[in-house]
Parts: C-alpha cells; sequence; structure tokens
C-alpha cells in the first residue's frame, strides 16, 4: 500500500503489531468464573486451582516383579550353588515365602520380593538362588505420586495423558474456568446468509472466527447481520456487554469500516485504530464498559491475520489459558516475498511436503499481496511472517511456516 | 530389558514398529459411511467428496475501489492537466459516469471504475484527471474463485478458513465421512473405577484412550472394565465386531497379558505380537472377522505411547482422514538419552522454553526407562523419539520435541 492510500484511509499513525496487542493485553481481565467438571468433560479446559493428589500411585507397597514376597533377610548368603531354602505359605513368617505377581499387595511382614527366575520349587521346598535386599523388587506406596504431591498449577490446559493421572490419585471431577464467552458481530450492509443478488456478499468473517473462537477455547455467539447504521451498531455492542470479548467483522469500504470505531469512542474508548501489519492494518481495537471490542476488518484475509493477531491472545488472557506458539514447519522459500520496513507481513503459502531421501520442505506464496481473497487462505498451509525490520524474504531462505488452524 | 526378560516375557521375535504398522495398516480398510453436515458443524470434519463452486465469487462483476464507474474509452487522453468531462449519472452512457463504492455492483455498460482520486466534482461535472483501461479496478466474476471450480479433494480436514469459503460459493453444508467408532476396553481383574483396595488400581488407560480416539476425531466408546477370563474377553471382543476398530488396554502382569492375543488367536488373527519399541513392547495387533483388535499394554506409558504408534495411523486410515506429523519443538537435550540399536525408543522430556536473546530451547528427558510411571508422561511437555538405527542421543544434541497430546 502506497503511502498515498494510507493518507487516504485516514489513519495518520499506525500502531506497531506489538504495541497494539499490549495496548489490548493491558485492558484484558481474565475471568474469574469456575465450574467443576467431571474427567471425561475436562479434556482440553484449563485448570482453575492448584491441583494435588488426594491419595497417593500406588496406595499400597506392591510387587514389582513375579515371584515370592520374602523378609529380605531370610534370603541372605543365597547363591545358585547354595540355595536358601524357604517353604511357600499364605503368609510371611520366618523362611515363609508367599507367591505374588506383578502389581499384587505385597503381604505384610515382607520386605522384597524374589523374582520368580531365582526360585526352584522342589517338593515342598522353594530353593532361593540370589539374595534381596530390603525394599527389592518392590514399589513402595507412593512411588509414582506421593500424597498430596502437587500436580498441576492452575492454567494448566488438561490432555488425555492428564485425564489418566487425575483418575489414578482418586479424583472424579475437577474445577476449570468457565470458557470465556465471545460475541460475534457480522456487520456490512452488503453482507447476506445466502442467496446473494448483485451487490450482495455472503457473510463468511463471523462464521470463520467463530470456529476459530471454539477451537480457541472460546464460546462464540455467533449473532445475525448487523446494517451499517449507528444506532443498530450501537445496539449491538451494547446488547453483548455482558461477554468477556465482543468481535465485529467489519464491511468492506472505508466508509463504513470507520462507523464502529466511532461508535465505540462515543460510549466507549478506541485503543488502537490502524495497525502496521498486512494484509488488515484497519483493525481497530477499543473498551466499552470494561468488555474489550475488536473490530475486524470485512476483507476475508485481513479478518483472519487481525483475528489470529489480537483475538486469540486476548481470548487466551480472558480465560486464564495459555497462549502456546503456533506449530511451525521448516521450509525453504521458492518465491521471495515482498514487504514494507516498518510493516508486520503475513503471507500465506502452499507447502509442498518433503517426501524423504533429502528433499527438503518446500513453501510457495499463494499471493504475497490482497485481502479479500479468501481462496488463498483457505487453499494454503500456512503462513509466514517477515517481522518490522526486515524488507521482505528471499528466495531459498528457511523459514518457519505457522499452521493457524490448529487448535488451542 | 535384558535378552533374559525378553525369553522370559516369551516373546520369541519382535517386529519392527513400521513393519508392524504396514502390518496392521495393510489390513484396515477405510469405512464408506458418509454424512451431510452443516457447515457450522463441518468444523474438523473430513470431506467426503470433491467440493467444486456452485457459485462464482464474487457472483458480479464489482468496483475493487471507491470512484466512478464508466466505460474506459470515456477516459482515454485524460491527464492532470487535461481532465476527460463527464457528467455523473445513474445509469453507464457516452460520458456518463456512475459513483460506485467498494464491493458494488458494475453498473451494466460500466467496464473501468475511475478512482474517486482521479475524479473532481466541478459544479455538474466530472473532472478526470487520468485515463483507465478496460477492466481497470474491476473485481470480475470469478475472480476468486470460478464457477465449477475444484475446492478440495476428498480427504481434507475442514478448518475455519475453510468453512468460510466453502459458504461463499453458497454451500450450506457439505458431505463429509462419519467418525470411525472406537470400542475401548479396559480389562485386568486388578482394576476398578474409584476407591481401590489394596492390590486394586484405578482404570486410567481406557479413559486417556478414549480421549485420544475422540481428539484424533473417532468416537469412542469407553466400555466397562473386562477381567482377566477368556469367555469375557471373547464376549467383550464379539460385542464390539460393528464398531471401526476395538482397542483392549490390558492389565499389567505378564500371565495376563497373553491372555487376549490367545482369545484373538481363536477367533481371528494375530498380525503382530511384540514389538521392538520400548517402552511398551508388549503389545499384539489382530484382526477379528475384518475388525482390527489393538491389544495395548497395561503399563499407562507403554499404552500411550502403543496408541500413538498404531491406534492413531489405524483410526486416520479407517476414518479416510489424512495423519499428519506431530507438531514438534526443537531443542537442545540438556542430558543423554540410552537406547538399544534394534529398538525404538521413546523418552518423555519436559522443555524449558527459549526466552528470546539468543536463548536456547532446552529438553530434559523426565524418566528415561520405566513404562509404568503415569506422572511421567502427564508431567512431561512431549517425546523424543530414538530410532532402531541409533544407540542413544547425546547430551548437547538439538532433536525434534513432538507433542503427541494435539487435536488432529
Amino acid at each position: 500500500m502506497s503511502h498515498d492510500d494510507l493518507r487516504h484511509a485516514g489513519f495518520k499513525e499506525r500502531t506497531r503489531v506489538e504495541a497494539a496487542r499490549e495496548r489490548l493485553l493491558d485492558r484484558v481481565t481474565p475471568h474469574d468464573r469456575t465450574e467443576r467438571v467431571p474427567l471425561a468433560s475436562a479434556d482440553g479446559r484449563t485448570l482453575a486451582t492448584t491441583v494435588s493428589a488426594p491419595n497417593p500411585v500406588p496406595g499400597y507397597d506392591r510387587a514389582a516383579m513375579d515371584g515370592y514376597a520374602v523378609r529380605a533377610e531370610d534370603t541372605f548368603g543365597a547363591s545358585d550353588r547354595s540355595p536358601n531354602l524357604l517353604r511357600a505359605g499364605e503368609e510371611i513368617g520366618p523362611d515363609t515365602a508367599v507367591r505374588v505377581h506383578t502389581g499384587s499387595e505385597l503381604p505384610a511382614g515382607a520386605d522384597a520380593v524374589v523374582m520368580i527366575e531365582q526360585v526352584s520349587e522342589v517338593r515342598d521346598e522353594l530353593e532361593v538362588s540370589d539374595a534381596v535386599a530390603e525394599g527389592e523388587n518392590v514399589g513402595p506406596v507412593g512411588e509414582d505420586v506421593s500424597e498430596g504431591q502437587t500436580l498441576y498449577e492452575p492454567g494448566h490446559r488438561v490432555r488425555p495423558s492428564d485425564l489418566g493421572l487425575l483418575k489414578s490419585v482418586g479424583l472424579t471431577e475437577v474445577e476449570v474456568r468457565e470458557r470465556p464467552t465471545v460475541a460475534v458481530v457480522p456487520t456490512g450492509e452488503e453482507l447476506v446468509q445466502s442467496d446473494p443478488a448483485p451487490g450482495e456478499v455472503i457473510e463468511t468473517n463471523a462464521l470463520t472466527v467463530s470456529r476459530f473462537v471454539d477451537r480457541w477455547g472460546g464460546r462464540p455467539t455467533y449473532r445475525e447481520i448487523v446494517t451499517d447504521d449507528p444506532e443498530a451498531l450501537r445496539a449491538a455492542i451494547q446488547r453483548d456487554l455482558t461477554k468477556d470479548l465482543i468481535v465485529t467483522t467489519g464491511g468492506s469500504s472505508v466508509g463504513e469500516r470507520d462507523l464502529i470505531p466511532e461508535v465505540v469512542s462515543e460510549i466507549g474508548e478506541v485503543l488502537v485504530h490502524g495497525v502496521a501489519l498486512k494484509p488488515g492494518h484497519p483493525v481497530a481495537l477499543g473498551i466499552v464498559e470494561d468488555t474489550p471490542v475488536l473490530m475486524l476488518p470485512g476483507y476475508p484475509v485481513a479478518c483472519i491475520v487481525n483475528a489470529v493477531q489480537f483475538l486469540r491472545p486476548a481470548l487466551k488472557r480472558a480465560g486464564g489459558m495459555p497462549c502456546e506458539d503456533h506449530p511451525t514447519t521448516e521450509a525453504r522459500l521458492e518465491r521471495k516475498i515482498r514487504s514494507e520496513p516498518g510493516i508486520r507481513t503475513f503471507a500465506r503459502v502452499k507447502l509442498d511436503r518433503a517426501g524423504g531421501d533429502g528433499d527438503e520442505t518446500t513453501a510457495r506464496p499463494t499471493r504475497v499481496s490482497g485481502s479479500g481473497v479468501l481462496s488463498s487462505v483457505a487453499l494454503a498451509d500456512g503462513w509466514v511472517v517477515v517481522p518490522e525490520d526486515r524488507e521482505g524474504i528471499a528466495e531459498g531462505e528457511t523459514i518457519a511456516v505457522e499452521d493457524w488452524e490448529w487448535s488451542a
């Protein structure tokens, strides 16, 4: 975009991405609503409290091997050539061993297990051909998890293996944060939900953003289309001030785009208007009665770029969730990407994955500029970020391709 | 594990991981059940058919800029010093221009748009100070997506941005594969669902595996615990032969572990019994009446390793879904990992993420051996794979840490 365009769009100054994000996040307060959910429903949820183990694992001294539980002292001095003689019984006593299997409880009085390979049954007697030390082949109480041990800190996002551990210590439910709520409000007089006449456009941005919100751990409310009218926009924002976040997706023309920031500045505060990123600079970020309002541009690609850059971290903070890095794939850039210094530039690429044998994964930019072409995102495999201090990326350079469409 | 242990466990020969996986996947047939779902429910689902665009995007010639729609020829020769004079009207005609906004339909008869910056309104006339070529500043029908264009091939997993594209071409639902069904059957006489007495163990494996199945796109049925009895095990397997896959999670002792492969070999076929991996070699893979049966070991860590190595690809194949690589993080290994040549070894690590300023991300093995300690997985951040042709990994080496607990 040329400087003329910039002036035309009315952005006197564009805020850098990091500064804009910081200004927004400074005003996002994590909500404090929690709920108790059964373990099977806790996958992917965020722990609200420190979780400690109410019970140890294992809960009892157990045999770590198949064999005979013994008093260790009864085996002292035993060897292949001179085995100790014990007898098998139901209870431990002097020179009396009890058959045990891996995982079974160690009988009272026993303090070690002789592996079955070291024991020969000879008529009524057991020939023990190796000595064991106290505690040998025994898994003591709390070997894996001790009673009261801290397992997780608040903010941990529960994964399948965590559920196993939580259940093993005797928990049946956990306290998690409620999913942060997000109103997603499509705006634009040209928008329709289906069957567009000439001049009309099918609403897609708020659908896509709603699904992102869901994947990022939030609870989206996909609102009906609001037309480009200050009254209607104000009402739409005020209706959702009970949500943790409000997102509007804008109409596609410059005039319409400014309507929403104007409305927000009347009933609240605009923190940022215009960010030094491409595509998607005409984003605005504001606050109305403590509820952050993210005003995303209407061009589909610009909308997605801004949702990932601003909505995702805001949602994570509102929900007290960690904001993890996107998964990346290393690839060799097949064609240079142009960018202007000072502007963080996002380029869509298609990956050609390495097939092995020293093959390299390569990334081909699908379209370097243009913020309206949804197919260039939907048919791409990921994104390359050109930082502000660079002027493009040269062909052949090794780059990290970010996957923005994963679930976290 | 020593050679003595190996002999003791009764595995004459262990199959390599790749060979075992191939033997299994050769016997997994993708199911052919599909369903039509509305777009909002299609996120994360797998397309069953080729999807083409029923309508072009845009559906009409549209203005790409704010300005005046014109017949290009009426602007020819115009310049700053010698503007062409046109008049504004409601319809296009010779020397008649129509005001348009970005995205609005190009009026009939117009073939270009003059940007608003190039037009001065002087009383009733328009001074056009720049010539435009035919098609200039016009987004023609089908510029983004042409009618009938193929958008996706079968097997594509739908992402949020795909939903936008699918909706923009006029689709309201898509045909997706049904989620593959998986019975997850916990077995072991020592298992209980809660309140374990000494000698009893809380069931965790089947819970964890069920949640993995869900994250991988399958529909798990988490069955009740089956005791170590051939009749009961046979009945449990036969009950679920209508599922796409059956997974059993085993008891923890060698004797019990062999019960299920014995049952499977009686009513079906055991394809693999014992795999050259660690932890978790005593896995068995079989088929009963065309339904793959994965017999996972009962040690929690061994169970997870085998679920990821065998169940995930089998599930993906059964559902016609792509089996994507796990996301990885590069890290410097803080402490060496030991392994035996010929055995693919999986080590849990905890990551210490780089904080910037040339900092490196480091990975510390949480426990190199031991397959029973669930806390070592649940408290770890990922896995390092040591291939069969290596003997451990040295401290300081840069390695890829796999995240197994993502959703795909």
